[in-house]
């Protein structure tokens, strides 16, 4: 792609990236080891000062755009982060990665009955298209899979609607991936999903949907809430609504991607690394600026700034960009079977995947490698580790610690009993925007951004310079 | 369109407003007139405990939908309205309107430069075509009409953005309604702008475009307010956007449709009326639930409660639902003319189009008949007659009473020195879906609604039961 003039997006009196050393905070002459609080201070203030994240969102979202895995926007997106990592001192690796291609196609979904008009979709990720004479239904309304039991002998041959007002992500989102597969085991035709958010402005939301394993595969599709609500008050006043549904959505094979992997060699104990992760695919909408442009700005950021020391952490510390996490999971399965050698080396992993609002903190995933299950003893000594180096994260207004989920990317590594941590985010604006045409760059705030990368950059380091690493579980010995 | 069964939307525990004379508070057994302050404190506990506004702006969004004047769906709209007032109690009758018959057709705007993206426009109403075969050019982004008119010599051949951040309605709409032109008189092959909105989930706006009488007549499209910065950011780095647009949009010439018009006659002054006004058109997208279908079921419950008092206002009241205020003001314009000579006697207009937030108050627009313009003294005079019953709209939480607009559809009333009013309301919910969409029912809250009922059945009850009308600048004699 064309050459990214920065200066175009800079304010002059701020400092670049690329000029942090020199910008902000003193370095030693001598080239020694700075202490954990000298050096959290000194990346926590070049971190704040820098637009680096800002100007590497921006060149994703601009110039590459949405980014879905198996595409060629996200190869594109794969060769920026790499050649922008180089430059900024990274060692950087690709590690190929098999992953799903997925078309969309056309979406065009039409309620017929009571009157035609033209709804707003977007059909599920992994969605099975309609043919192009699509399908034909009456709409059955339910507000829940035990509705759906209930009035199983109403489904066949309809078009099942799932309209659960939200609650949370967690609570909307099992419709969406779930919902296909339970709709046509009683026989519906197609599954239509409420999008799930909070608030909309008649904005559809994608996402992946799984089919169950040798059920029969029918479309799905995500309405807008509105037109969700809408279909919903016909029904219970008995105008039966009917929808056409014409999908081209395919399912074209695997194809190969890659994670982006770039390191940041440690002084003391380089075979030792903590991960800074990310997702770098986004669904094939809007400009994946929060879900997860942000994140992988953010890590890409605190892994400049940590390379710019003049002497780096203890351990290594790795930027790893991961591939198709939206669709199936695939880059973060496949770093953990690339890597399983050397889980013991991983000291800790970091996500950053909830968006760009303000950084809280950070919750730690840490479990038992012989059951997957959370392992409450070794975390809260983790935690006690951590917590009294809680006050480096002041400056950021990120202190809060404490056991919680990581990061999907990452939790195979948890599985295997590395500890994960997640960056905690304020996702009142995250929700809205999440999968959908307007997760764009104009909602992602620089300075709340620019606290991000600090609360990535000063954790990175904390993790990569204690003397010894975080306790876990040990594997069950051979 | 099928009978709505009004049950499935009602609480049991709240009245209908059909049973509003028996359910709410007592009315005295003998048919005397009420006092001002009796009828209100009535009038606003029955307007408060009522749904019928609800039930009215449900069945409207529901089951007519959108309806751009001159379409087959208002003429549905209007037949829908007219029994419903006279169920109600209301005389009903149609004036006939000539209104312009536009057709959106297709709307397909891409980004062919730097890479090809697919934008979500809506054609301004009332602009031309692009004939099938499409208009491309690169686009030149402005943010004003005085940067438009300082690179004037870039415009020739090209596609004009205008793209200026949201200040205001009023600012940001001279750009959709006046773009095209301005553009088009330097040479531009179409005009695109950025959707007028404070807040966006990637939601176009759409709203009437006006060609200067002699100009070329080039397309006008809104973006996006996302699109709209990508755009700017684009070429502000040097990559130079080039968009395709392929719009079907075409006149269909002129059609007849219809003024709404429902009297609840005078007890002593039959022949003088107070008018309380809306829009029943919408634009051709969402269900036109706050523009103005809100207005309009506000309106119509306050005839309807009116009607239901045993003794009815000392003057009439006429629930007058204009045709067309959204493309050229149709409705509005015929009304004044047809209702030329009896002026003198509408003692007053009040019209609710902004929405359905929280009532305020009420604007009064008063204007010397001679020269249009507002008229200070008699405002002042008016405000001062009114203010002594503000207390009257205390229960309702909407006492605020200053000079200031009134609405669109009855300003050519105020034009001719009619005393006109505009329900003030918070409109913080209304301008992000302000011609989208995202203009639903889902979007109105029921007990808002009813509050805004109540404002205009307490603010019809006083200027039809104040002994004198309200004063006003007397038209020049013969």
């Amino acid at each position: 792609m064309a050459a990214f003039p920065r200066h175009l997006l800079l304010a002059p009196s701020i400092a670049v990236a690329g000029d942090a050393r020199a910008a902000a905070g003193e370095e030693p002459d001598l080239p020694r080891p700075l202490g954990i609080g000298e050096g959290a201070a000194l990346l926590a203030e070049r971190a704040l000062a820098s637009k680096g994240a800002w100007v590497r969102l921006a060149e994703l979202c601009d110039s590459v755009g949405h980014r879905l895995a198996g595409s060629v926007a996200m190869e594109r997106a794969v060769a920026w982060a790499a050649a922008t990592l180089r430059a900024d001192g990274l060692d950087v690796a690709l590690e190929p990665v098999a992953v799903p291609s997925w078309w969309r196609g056309e979406e065009r979904v039409e309620l017929v009955a009571p009157y035609p008009r033209r709804l707003r979709v977007h059909t599920l990720g992994g969605s099975v298209g309609t043919g192009p004479e699509g399908i034909t239904g009456e709409v059955l309304v339910v507000g829940s899979f035990e509705e759906l039991a209930a009035r199983a002998g109403e489904a066949a041959g309809r078009i099942v609607l799932y309209d659960a007002p939200w609650e949370s992500y967690g609570q909307a989102v099992q419709f969406r991936a779930a919902g296909a597969s339970r709709a046509a085991a009683v026989g519906a035709l197609a599954a239509l999903v409420r999008s799930p958010t909070p608030t909309s402005l008649a904005t559809p939301h994608t996402g992946g949907l799984s089919y169950e394993a040798g059920a029969a595969r029918i479309p799905g599709v995500a309405l807008t809430t509105e037109d969700s609500a809408w279909l919903r008050r016909l029904a219970a006043r008995g105008q039966a609504p009917v929808v056409h549904l014409v999908l081209g959505a395919e399912d074209r094979g695997t194809v190969t991607s890659h994670n982006v992997v770039a390191t940041v060699r440690g002084r003391e104990r380089p075979e030792e690394s903590v991960i800074l992760a990310c997702h770098l695919d986004s669904w094939d909408v809007g400009q994946g600026a929060q879900d997860d442009g942000a994140g992988c700005a953010a890590a890409m950021e605190a892994g400049h700034l940590l390379a710019a020391l003049r002497v780096p952490p203890r351990r290594s510390v790795r930027v790893v960009l991961f591939t198709n996490e939206e669709y199936g999971l695939s880059g973060g399965l496949a770093y953990a079977q690339a890597h399983a050698g050397e889980i013991a080396l991983i000291s800790a992993a970091i996500e950053a995947d909830t968006g760009a609002g303000e950084p809280l903190g950070f919750g730690l995933d840490l479990r038992d490698p012989a059951t997957g299950e959370a392992a409450g003893e070794a975390a809260r000594a983790a935690l006690a580790v951590l917590r009294p180096h809680a006050g480096l994260l002041g400056p950021i207004g990120a202190t809060a610690l404490d056991v919680g989920g990581s990061g999907s990317d990452i939790s195979p590594l948890a599985a295997r009993g590395v500890p994960t941590l997640g960056l905690r985010q304020d996702t009142a604006g995250y929700w809205p925007v999440h999968h959908t045409e307007a997760d764009t760059l104009d909602k992602v705030d620089p300075a709340l951004l620019a606290r991000n990368a600090a609360a990535l950059a000063v954790m990175g380091w904390l993790l990569a310079e204690l003397p010894a690493p975080l306790p876990r579980v040990s594997p069950p010995g051979p």
